[in-house]
C-alpha cells in the first residue's frame, strides 16, 4: 500500500461562469429573440447569481440581425449593480461603439488559424493584431475604462486549416499582450480540444500570460467540453464561458453541438464543491424560458433532464 | 515566468474499452434484439478491435427477457480468438451457469448502498459478500478458470439512499478481495460522480486493491462521464466500460442518459494519443446498426453526429 498520495489534483475554490448565450449562442441561431426577452434573460441570469454576461456584439446589423439591439441590451445590463457586461467587437468600428457605450469589457476575437482568420475577417492574424493595437490606442486616447480581452479562437485546431501550432497561439498571445491588452482567453470554438491538449496549451500560455490568461471557452461538439474544463481547472483557471441550454456553435463547424452548457457546468462545479454563486433552480427556470424562446432550435444539456442528485438536494436542504 | 512545469497529468499509453452494450445497454431497453443481431454486433465489435465484451447476464429470463439468449450469445463469442467475453451474474445460480459455460470472466454486482442492495436483490451488501464467498468456493471446486470481478455499484451515491460513504466502499472492496475474487471495479450507475469524487475514491480504493482495481464504469446521466474517465485516467486506470450509442441506464435512475458512449470514449482516448486498438469507422458503422435495431429507444453520443476533427482525419491519412 503506497504511503504517499497517488495523485490528487488541486482545484480552485471559486469559479466564475461567464454567460455567452446572448452573444455566442444567439449569433448562431436563426431565431431573433426580441429585446424585451433578452432583457428578461439578463434580469433572470443576474437574479440567479451571474455577474459576467456577454450581451451582444457590435457588428453590422445586416451581418447579425439577431444582435442588432446590442446597444440597447448593453444599456439595460449596465443598470444592474456589480454586473460586468461585455460585448464582442470584430473590428475597430465595433471597438469605437463599445468605447462610446462605456462597455466594461470588449472581447476581440483573434483566430490563431491563418485560414480561418482570412475566411472570417479577410485579414491575417497579424493584421488583426495590428487592429488590436489601434483599438488599445483609441481606448487609451478616449479615457474610457473599457477593458480589452483578446479571445484566441481556433486555438486547438480549425475546421478549415486543420492543425494550429501551439507555438503560433503562444506567439499571438505575446503579441497582443505586448500590444497592451488587459487579458487573453483561449477558445476551442470548433470542439477539437481534448483534456490533454488543454493541459498542455494552457500551461504554455500561462507561462507567457500568467494571470492575464483569464478565461477558457469550450464547445461541446464532441462531448469533451466538461472534461476540458476539468483539465483547465487543474491548471488554476477560474473563469469559463458557457451558454444557457448549451446553444451556439460556429458556422465553420458543421454539426457542432454548441457551447458548454451553463447549467451542466454549474452542476459539475457545485458537485466538486467549487463556489460559483449561482442558484440552480433559477438557472433551470431560465433554461426553460430560453428553450421556449428558441423553439425549433437545438438546445443541449443533461442536468435539466436528469435533475440534481439526491445527495445534492439533501445538502441544499441542510444548508437552508 | 515559472521555470518548472505548472502541472501536467500523467496518462496511460494504452486503455481497454470493455463493451457493455449487450448487457448493461440492452437490459434497460424494452426492445428485444434477436440473437442473430447480437451475434452480428459481437462480430462487428470484434472486427472493430474490441477484445472485451460483456455479452449478457445469467438472470432468470422472466426478469430480463432481453438477455434470455445469453448462453447462446456467449457460446458464439467464445469462438472468437482473443476475445474476453464476460457475463453478469447476480447470484449463485447465475454463477453456476457461468462456470458451466466456462465464461472467461463473471461480473458480480455488489451495491455499496444498503438501500439499493435491498431494493435490487433483497439482500444487504454483507449478505451479497457472503454469496460471493460461495461463488469463489464453487469456482475453485469446479476447476473452472472463470475469473471473478466484483463491480461495486452505487459507489458514488444512490438514488434511493442518497449518500454512500467512501469508507463503506473501501470496506466492501477489502471484504471481496479477502474473499478471493480476482478483481474489483467501481461503478457510478446513477451518474452521481464528479471528477473530484472519482479522483478521491479511486485513490482510496487503489490503496487497498492496487492493480486488482481494474475498471471504471461511468454513466453520463449528468454529462460528466468523460470528465470522470479523464480523472480516473490520471490515477492510472486503464480499463473502462462503455456502451455503443451510449445506451443503457438504471431502473433506479429516472431520466438517466445511459452509459458513457463507446464511440465518444474511443474518440477522447485517441485524440489524447492513448491506444485503444479500435477502428473508428467500424465503431461508427456498428453504432448506426445498433441504433437501427433499437429504433424508438434513446441513443446518445456526439461524435457520430459531428464526425472526427479534420486534424484526426489528416493523421489517419498520413499513417495509411
Amino acid at each position: 500500500m503506497p504511503s504517499t498520495p497517488i495523485f490528487q489534483p488541486a482545484l480552485p475554490r471559486q469559479v466564475t461562469i461567464r454567460e455567452m448565450g446572448l452573444r455566442d449562442g444567439l449569433q448562431s441561431v436563426a431565431t431573433i429573440v426580441p429585446t424585451a426577452a433578452k432583457i428578461e434573460w439578463i434580469r433572470d441570469a443576474y437574479a440567479a447569481g451571474e455577474r459576467e454576461i456577454e450581451v451582444g456584439s457590435f457588428v453590422p446589423p445586416r451581418l447579425l440581425p439577431q444582435l442588432a439591439d446590442t446597444g440597447e441590451v448593453l444599456a439595460f445590463a449596465q443598470t444592474l449593480p456589480g454586473l460586468r457586461a461585455s460585448v464582442l467587437v470584430p473590428n475597430l468600428k465595433g471597438a469605437q461603439r463599445a468605447l462610446e457605450a462605456s462597455a466594461e469589457l470588449m472581447l476581440v476575437p483573434l483566430s490563431a488559424s491563418h485560414a480561418h482568420s482570412l475566411a472570417n475577417l479577410r485579414k491575417t492574424p497579424d493584421e488583426v493584431v495590428a487592429d488590436i493595437v489601434r483599438m488599445r490606442e483609441e481606448r487609451d486616447a478616449s479615457g474610457a475604462r473599457t477593458l480589452i480581452e483578446v479571445g484566441i479562437s481556433t486555438a486547438f485546431g480549425c475546421t478549415i486549416q486543420g492543425r494550429v501550432e501551439p507555438a503560433e497561439v503562444v506567439r499571438l498571445v505575446r503579441a497582443v499582450l505586448d500590444a497592451g491588452v488587459d487579458s487573453v482567453s483561449l477558445a476551442d470554438t470548433v470542439g477539437y480540444a481534448d483534456p490533454a491538449m488543454v493541459s498542455r496549451l494552457f500551461e504554455q500560455v500561462l507561462r507567457v500570460a500568467g494571470d492575464r490568461l483569464t478565461c477558457g471557452h469550450f464547445h461541446d461538439t464532441r462531448g469533451l467540453a466538461l472534461a476540458n474544463v476539468y483539465a483547465a481547472l487543474q491548471l488554476g483557471m477560474t473563469r469559463f464561458d458557457a451558454c444557457t441550454a448549451g446553444i451556439g456553435g460556429c458556422p465553420h463547424a458543421p454539426g457542432a453541438s454548441g457551447n458548454v452548457c451553463t447549467e451542466d457546468l454549474a452542476y459539475m462545479l457545485a458537485s466538486m464543491g467549487i463556489e460559483t454563486g449561482l442558484d440552480f433552480d433559477r438557472l433551470l427556470a431560465l433554461r426553460a424560458k430560453v428553450a421556449g424562446w428558441l423553439q425549433g432550435e437545438a438546445t443541449h444539456g443533461s442536468v435539466w433532464r436528469s435533475g440534481l442528485p439526491r445527495t445534492m438536494k439533501i445538502q441544499e436542504t441542510s444548508h437552508a
